[in-house]
This record gives structure tokens, C-alpha cells and sequence, in this order.
């Protein structure tokens, strides 16, 4: 098969500038982060409808799952619009021939357009864990270059620990360079791996490079002194033209450049049309889904995608806000698909709470009865534990229910009991039983499940469908458990947020006790509560 | 009572730099935190021995229990070796005098040596959202800073949205600062309120503020572009000798810089004294202790105190630092109070279990047939769920099985029943049941507990403390719970972390299960079997 050079297609600077991704080969040393081959296809691909330049795609030849996703993607499992797929690999063993290579036989064999070497840029890195002279490590380099320009592959090489290196003996990371750079590689990227680097002190060192080089540089940075972004930013403003980064700056240690934060800022602050026209506005969507595929829980406070990243609690602020938006927020929410939310808490004034009834659709403003009680109802319970802050429904309920007086419920508990056995043969049985009085009858309904949980949720919906036709289309969308420490005179509590979709909205409730069991019941509760208003 | 202008006492660099805390008042702005004033007293005391120059409480007379806390902070609760106590406020009201707005007043009453006045430096902000023009907002300024300067405070002037101010009306942010500076000020702090900077930029304004005014400066920066800590470096390289900070980030909307990083930053990257000798080490346990009083889990990946900033996961890397681990580590983790964890993943090599089990006490360099299982034996857990890489005690017994055979476990389980009832009247009881064979003797326990999982520990421990001396030393310590999604063709299963504690150790250990009582069951068992194994 014939591989062609290729640059990114679709892509509004072109080749000028490379937005790259290694989500999927750095991102994934991140610790609890395993992806499997389908997930890698999903990650690629969510990257590439962003309209990222390079996905890096893994190590084929060492890893057996990068293998496969690389094989996978030739066959056609993979079609990207905008982006150009990138092997990661090493160069040539020292004394080895490249074409005779093992490793490198295995990124030729990957089919993957462009192909991004790793090489020791630093001489203790050389002398001391390759364990060759920095002659053998050049020609290494160099060798590996020509050998894949050769064969039709476009080159990027990956300078690691150029930084650390370039301090301690500047010649000899130069020389580095100068090999990948001579033999035919398009971009050496100076890696800082050990993360150890600072903004002003990256771009002193990236413009000396360049004007000492000519090269076209690229950027690596992990985030081990918390400036990863800063330090990819500042290598740009002074004159990097290429950006690795991973998704939500996963990776190893303390992370990677993150490239949502990154992404934002060179569109936002420096005014560089990175991304095709308005997919900045699917930035948060798409961090949010990545952070899904990772089976990791999106951070909160992300910069620019964080659900809290424009959340805004003070109560200086909320009243503010009333004012201008934007005043207190440093760009449009909605320029990255993220929204304005005004938090509830004790700290919040009744500005707040107005705002918030406004964005729940709850007119509270000639209500001032109203809201005293919500607040003080609110104070109360986030005392015990309860946090409305992302429970949208269930605050809804409590402001319905002063505003307009408590709803007729969907049903009516009379007890539920859960057994589990832990039987003498090892076999493991959650039951349930639930009494409910609904559309005027008493019902008893029985069913088994995975836990305690899923049997109660199991029997109640037995117990209830009949009734209720909309229950059916309601389902568990996601469920988080919080284990709240006990405080000085009081016990632990748990409380679950469950999140619960339509098909076509999705809503958030909160329940807390003691038992998880029944504190996943008063949100179960809340959650189709929520519904039925909405029937 | 008497209050004299203070200086931080006992720190290095004495006045000439500034370490300022405002976790107090702006990271508590975060959503999800709420400190009560035994949790303040708590957070000062820890940053006071860390050794922070100024510790800002919050803000008296806005606040009910900031208010409380500096009585009782003034009232001797609070003694600090190293650092002021800081009052925060606003300026007089407009068209009011100094000396009788409520506002000021609270201040003084507070009694705190320091106080930090905000105050608006963006035109756009004095005339849309203050209401008033530049004149009467410096004469508000200046009023508040000579009254407070007579009455024997010190005075620190937030100048707030500065840097955006600057940029769109730079006579009027420098006004600001004059009026403050002149009254008396002893710092002008430029905020970057909005978080929109990023450190070129900030270095520059900095130099350019610094070089016009010849005032103190300090800096105050929001994390919205991910640069929160880049950015304060950046300002103090430029000049800046005050820097404001918080507890792990902590703060509104993407969080404030983190006082960690920034410190790590200044102590190992730019040499700075800025905090008492040897306290560095203490980072990490502070770190945490914040993040516990917070009720925040702390952040696995956070540079130089995340239980990960150190842990390598990858093949490559695992190997090579047996050669040398500084080769890998931008700084000696020790330093910092961290250390070195080396993760067991799929990813990692034989080498990586070999460290792991030399860091766990386990000899398994003879032993490549262990080595082959346990590796293997991980995978195939991991598939299911399983993550070893928090549970170091399970991850122990599965190491000393495959090289000691199996040991004698501490007791064995017939079989258990859980009943959990919400009953008829709303009363929810939590039942359990073990049957368990210990020490030759058959023996059948019942307890209630507050939840599922309580209920079955009081159970098994009331059937199992006769025989087993050590078990009364033996607590809960912490309790975390993972819902994993599931995914095609398996239920979603619940992940279970134990941390136990005998008052000397503590250990981890995991559970994996559909039910959330049999994974706790299991975690449960590892534990005591780990503490068995060490009697």
C-alpha cells in the first residue's frame, strides 16, 4: 500500500500552524485512564469533528491495542475530515540498521501518514539511559528520519527533555535537532518531559532556538510546575508554530498542556483561527464526552469548559452580573459552548436565587416571601449535607413547591424493604419489595437487580408502569456517590446525585442520608417528581 | 484595645516578599465549600505553621461568620507564630465619610493589624456598576486607607479587574492605585478579577506599572485561561513582591492561583526564601489537610502535591529511572513532602512491579514466574474494574500469594444478609447478619447500623472482636465510592476504596462488585486481612 505525505485538510491556517493532540499516546499514561480500541476510534474522532490538525494515535509495536487501532483505522474504521493521523514511535536501536528495525518497520506498517519520532535530547539522558555517545544518538536520529521521509512519510520529531538539556549543554541538544532537522523531519518539537519549566524562561529559550536554528519549532509541555498551558502559549507568542497537548490536559504525573485551555486561549486571546469557523463553540461538548470516554469525572474548574468556569457564588458578583455579564466574565460563556450559572449557597444573596429562578423558568422577583424561605430552606438542608449547586432539579422542586404550593405527586411510598444475601453457596442477591399507593390504588411489587439500588429502582418502576405512561422513557443517565465525613456530633452521610434523561432533557437530583440506600430513593423520588411536572 | 501595624514575623525574607492566603475569603468562594469558623480557626492554624506571611479571613460585617471568627481569632483562639491576620472590605460607600460607614467600621472592630480594602481600578466598572466617577471612587479609596492608617492599621489595596482596566483606560486604573498609594497604602495588588491574562502580558504590564509609579506591587490572579500560576510568577519576575493566593486553587469559577505550585515555583524554580527553612516539606500534608477541611477530594495531579505529580506509569520511564529517578523528576519529590509512587497498569512493565513490590517489601527479582502472574492476574482484575493503583494493601496480598502461597485468612464467611426497611411510619433501620467461622468456633452476629455497609462492619465486628485482639484498633479512615459506567455487554459495577487505620499505619484497599455492599464487603476483607498479616 501507498502512503502519501499529508497535511491537515480543511483547516482554516492550513499547515502555518498545527494544533496536535496526544490524547491518545501521552494522554494515555495518565493514571486510571485505559482505553480500549473502540474507545480510541471514538476519541480520534470526536478530535477530529473539533478540527484538530494531528492526532497522534499511539505507539504501534509496542503497545498491541495501538497496533490493532492503527490497523482498524487503515481498514477504514477511522475517516477523518480535518486532521492527519500520526504514529509515535523511537528511532533505530544504536548499531541497527532502521529498514531492519523492528519498531520502525512497525510505524511503516501502522499506514499512518505522518509519523512523530521520540529522541533523547539531553546528553545525561544520552549518555546515561541510552547508554550511547551523542555521535551514535545523532546519527540514531538522523538514520530513522531518512529512512521514513524516504518511504513517503512526513516526519515531526519529538525533542525529549530538550529544555533540562539545553541548559545543562546547549551544543549537544542543538546537534539533536540538527540531525532529525537535516535528514528531512518538518517540525522538531522542544519537549519539556520533566515539566519542570516556566513561561518567561520557555519563550527566552524558544526565540534563542529559533533565531540560532532557522528550524520550524514545536511545542511540548507537561504541567509538572502548573504553567503546561502558559508555557505552550508563550512558546507560541514567541514563535512556536506547532502545539501538542492532550484532552483536559490528561497525562502522566501532573498532566499535559491542556487542549481545551490552550485551544481557547489562542482563539480568544491571541486571535489565531485554530479551529474550523465555530467549532470553538464545541469546545466544552467535546471535553466533556473525551472526559466520558476516559471514565474520569470532568473537572469542575477547567478553565474555559468547566461546568464552574463561569459560575459565579459571590454575592457582590451576582448582583453585578445583573448589571453586564459581561463585566465579570472574560469572554462569552457561549463562544465555547459553556453557559453562565449562578450558584446557590449561603453565601449568595437573594439576587441570586432570583437569577436562578429566572433560568428555572420561576418568576420569584415580586415574591420576596418566597424567597426568604427558599433561602432559609436551602441554608437548612445544606447544613445536613444536601448541595443544590449542580441538583437543578431538585432546587426546582423546593422553589415550585413555595411558589406554588406543594404538587400532587406521581405516587405515594408506604415502605420498601431491600434484602441482600450474601448466600452460603457465594452467590451474591439484591431484592427488593416496594408499597406504593398510585392513581388511587395500592400496589406491591417485587424485583431483583445488580444492588440494593438497582433492585429498588427495578421494583418501583414494576410497580409503577402501569400507571404512569411516561415512565418508561425516564432512565438512569448517571448516578455519583459522595461519602460525606463525618462531623464533631454527627455521623457520616451519603449523598447521591442522579442524573436522569428523556431521551430529550436531562435533569439532576439530589437525595442524602445516612443509608445510600435511601438517599438514592429521595432523589430516585425527586427525579420522577421532576418528570411528572413536566407531564 | 490597642492594634499595632504588624509585620509577618519569623519569615526569611521578613517584608521584603509577601506569601499571601486568601483562601479564607476568596477560595471559599469555590463552588461547594462552606467553612464554618472551627473549620477557619482550622485552615489558619495550618497555614500559619506552613509559614504563609498573611493570612486573609474574610470579609467582617459582610459575613456572619467571618465576623465570629476574628472575635474569636482576637479573643486568643488563633495565636500565630509566622504570619498577620488580615481583615478584607471595601472602601466607604459613596457620598459617606470614612470613619461612620458601617462597613469600615466592621473592619476596625474586627481587630485584625491588616486589612486589604478592594477596590475598583476599571472605569467601566466605577461607572456601570459602582454608579459613581473616577473622582469620588479615588476620594473613596483614599478616605478609607488614611482613616484606617490612623487608626494604627496596615493597608493593602486590592485594585480589582486591574489589568483589563489598564487596557481599556490606563489613567484611570493608575489613579486608583495613586489615591491608595498616597493615603498610605503599603502594597497596590493588581488583580486580574476576570482571569483573562496571560504572562507575557502580565510580565509586561507589571514592568511597565512598576516602572511608572514606583509603588509596591503586588499580584492577584483568577485561573480562567489556566495560567493563574504562570501569571503570578510571571508578575513577581516582573517585579511584583506581594502575591496573593489560595489552598489548592480554590476560588470562583476556575479557581485562584494555587498557594502549592506557586510556592514550589518560587522555593525550587526561582530560590526564593519564602518560606521558614525546612517548611517546603510540608507542602503536600498541608496540601491534603486543607483539602480535607474543604471537603474536597484532593486533586490526584496537582503539580508538586498530587499523590500523582511524581507517579510514573510508563513502560519507558519505569525502567529508566532505575537508572537514576532524578533523571525523570523535575525536583526531588522529598523536598516537597511527596514522593515517588510507581503505578502497576497495564502499561507497565515487569520492571515497574519489580520497584513496586521493592517499595511494598516484596522481593521479586529471583522470581520472574510471580512476577508473569501477578502481572497477569492484574490484568485480568483491571478488566473487571478492579485499580490497584490507590489500593497498595490489596495489591500487597495479591503479591505475597503469588510468592508465599496463600495465607491463613483471619476468618472465613459463611454467608450474610442485609435488610435495609423504610418503614410504614418513615422509620429507614439498616440490619445485618454474618455467619462466620473464627478461630475454630462458628459464630452468628446481628447489628443495626446507620447505612447498608455500617450495619454489616458493626455485624462482622461484634462476631469477630472476641477472638481477634486486634481488631478494636482497627477504624474506618476514609470511604470513597466509584460508580464505573458500564459498558456493551456488562452492568455498570461499583468501585469501593477502604482506608483503614490502627492509629500508626494506614493501608487501602479495594472492592469491586454490582452491589455496593459486596464490594464494600470485600474491600473490608482485604483490610483486615492486611492487618492479620502484619500481627
Amino acid at each position: 500500500m501507498t502512503v502519501t505525505r499529508t497535511e491537515p485538510a480543511g483547516l482554516p491556517l492550513g499547515d502555518d500552524f498545527h494544533l496536535y493532540d496526544t490524547t491518545l499516546r501521552d494522554g494515555a499514561q495518565r493514571e486510571g485512564i485505559s482505553y480500549s480500541v473502540a474507545d480510541k476510534l471514538a476519541v480520534a474522532r470526536l478530535l477530529d469533528e473539533l478540527g484538530v490538525g494531528f492526532i497522534e494515535g499511539g505507539w504501534p509495536g509496542a503497545l498491541p491495542k495501538d497496533t490493532e487501532f492503527f490497523a482498524r483505522a487503515a481498514e477504514g474504521e477511522l475517516i477523518l475530515k480535518h486532521a492527519a493521523l500520526v504514529a509515535f514511535g523511537s528511532t533505530r536501536k544504536a548499531g541497527a540498521k532502521a529498514s531492519e528495525d523492528a519498531q520502525v518497520r512497525a510505524l511503516l506498517d501502522s499506514r499512518a501518514p505522518v509519523v512523530t519520532l521520540v529522541a533523547k535530547s539531553d546528553r545525561r539522558h544520552i549518555e546515561r539511559a541510552l547508554r550511547v555517545d551523542v555521535d551514535e544518538a545523532c546519527a540514531m536520529v538522523a538514520d530513522t528520519v531518512s529512512f521514513l521521509v524516504g518511504e513517503g512519510r512526513r516526519v515531526f520529531l519529538d525533542a525529549e527533555h530538550f529544555f533540562d538539556g539545553y541548559a545543562f549543554d546547549p551544543d549537544t541538544s542543538l546537534r539533536v535537532l540538527e540531525a532529525g532537522y537535516t535528514a528531512g523531519a518538518d517540525v522538531v518539537v522542544l519537549c519539556d518531559t520533566n515539566g519542570g519549566q516556566l513561561p518567561l524562561g520557555i519563550a527566552d529559550t524558544v526565540r534563542e532556538v529559533a533565531a540560532r536554528t532557522g528550524f520550524r519549532l514545536g511545542i511540548h509541555c507537561q504541567d509538572d510546575t502548573s504553567c503546561a498551558v502558559a508555557n505552550s502559549i508563550a512558546a507560541v507568542q514567541a514563535g512556536a508554530t506547532h502545539v501538542q497537548c492532550t484532552a483536559n490536559g490528561y497525562g502522566e504525573r501532573a498532566g499535559n498542556a491542556d487542549l481545551f485551555a490552550v485551544t481557547g486561549n489562542l482563539v480568544t486571546k491571541l486571535g489565531m483561527d485554530v479551529l474550523p469557523t465555530g467549532a470553538e463553540a464545541e469546545l466544552t461538548r467535546v471535553s466533556h464526552a473525551l472526559a466520558e470516554i476516559a471514565n474520569i469525572a470532568p473537572d469542575t474548574h477547567q478553565a474555559y469548559v468547566g461546568s464552574s468556569a463561569f459560575a459565579h457564588k459571590a454575592g457582590l458578583h451576582a448582583s453585578a452580573i445583573k448589571v453586564d455579564p459581561l463585566l465579570y466574565n472574560h469572554i462569552d460563556p457561549s463562544s465555547v459552548g459553556n453557559d453562565m450559572r449562578v450558584l446557590v449557597t449561603e453565601m449568595a444573596g437573594r439576587a441570586s436565587l432570583e437569577l436562578k429562578g429566572r433560568e428555572l423558568g420561576v418568576d420569584l422577583a415580586g415574591r420576596p416571601d418566597a424567597v426568604t424561605s427558599v433561602v432559609a430552606k436551602v441554608k437548612e438542608l445544606e447544613a445536613e449535607g444536601w448541595s443544590f449547586e449542580a441538583a437543578d432539579a431538585s432546587l426546582e422542586l423546593l422553589l415550585r413547591k413555595e411558589v406554588d404550593g406543594p404538587a400532587e405527586p406521581p405516587f405515594t411510598l408506604e415502605s420498601y424493604r431491600v434484602v441482600l444475601d450474601h448466600r452460603g453457596d457465594g452467590e451474591v442477591i439484591s431484592e427488593a419489595t416496594v408499597k406504593v399507593h398510585v392513581a388511587g390504588e395500592r400496589v406491591i411489587a417485587t424485583a431483583e437487580g445488580n444492588g440494593p439500588v438497582h433492585a429498588l429502582d427495578a421494583a418501583l418502576r414494576k410497580a409503577l408502569s402501569p400507571s404512569l405512561s411516561w415512565l418508561d422513557s425516564v432512565e438512569l443517565a448517571d448516578y455519583k456517590v459522595r461519602i460525606l465525613p463525618s462531623h464533631p456530633g454527627s455521623d457520616a452521610v451519603t449523598r447521591v446525585l442522579l442524573k436522569s434523561s428523556d431521551g430529550d432533557q436531562e435533569w439532576t437530583t439530589v437525595g442524602v442520608h445516612g443509608s445510600i440506600v435511601e438517599a438514592s430513593w429521595l432523589a430516585l423520588c425527586d427525579a420522577l417528581a421532576h418528570k411528572s411536572s413536566r407531564c
